[in-house]
């Protein structure tokens, strides 16, 4: 589990970790607490549309992976948040900063996740 | 983590590799991805209550098990998705077809879970 | 993996079974099921809102820890649910009574997880 503290910028953040500890594949299996300033995004088959969410929201819930693109670690996680009526909205996170505190439950594996191009902005698990 | 791809109809799919690799009983504790065409319900104590989802969406979060019911393999499973604009919904997940992806992740588990009858439609963990 | 059985008070419940079998640090990674009387809450950086939820609800993610908080087990969890329209809600869970069963995986640790006071009726992760 790790933690991250209010003001970091999440997803560099557990990216440098990632690097520090020269883990390349991983799951993350739950992330819960607050992110404010986020960007999700919808795929629409070709590219992503976003939407920014400035207010500071409880995070319900993070699945996602970590894996190798083109060389570097690339961290997919998608994020579904509560608003102030406490509505769930989410799509893929593209990035957010930490409002209070992110515990993130990772669970390292073998190398060997590498994603390849699979057609537009898609970039396929090859494995 | 399993990856499923664009086309697969994600529950027998899912089964299949189940069967192939003679897992009886398993937690599924990560899914992100796309599924259209899923069919999800809402239990009311007595029956489900389904809806269907046309829709490619961004998978948020998919959680559930595995276990042995009448002999055979049953996935539970809960999903929430977004819509297109970004609305978070869900339910239990009857069924749906992977519109670009799914990566699964699984932790199977010693066998031993099985469900059995506990009034209506509704099979209890026997454990 | 635990089940809770109809009726049970579920975070009480889930607290004495952590007591029953030493466990002072965990993460949940899954929990499905149902919940009914739920109180929610979302933090907006003083103190929480609380919302409460009568219906019976599909539970369709349950991600948090489990730690120590002035010698008492503490148990922090978020939840994502749909009401009776498949809009999926959710927030900080306070509380909630088990209305058909929950199936949730825990993940034990090593002790070590620990929360001190962080302003307000903050407690911050100390590790």
């Amino acid at each position: 589990m790790l933690r991250f503290d209010k003001g970091e910028d999440f997803i560099p953040s557990f990216t440098a970790w990632l690097e520090k500890n020269s883990i390349e594949s991983a799951t993350v299996i739950c992330g819960i607490g607050m992110l404010k300033d986020m960007e999700i995004g919808r795929y629409d088959g070709r590219e992503y549309t976003r939407m920014t969410e400035p207010e500071s929201c409880e995070i319900l819930s993070l699945q996602g992976s970590v894996s190798m693109k083109e060389g570097a670690r690339f961290v997919h996680m998608h994020v579904s948040y509560a608003n102030h009526d406490f509505q769930a909205i989410g799509g893929h996170l593209f990035s957010g900063i930490v409002s209070m505190t992110i515990e993130l439950v990772v669970a390292p594996m073998t190398p060997g996740l590498v994603r390849k191009p699979a057609g537009g902005v898609f970039w396929q698990m090859d494995s």
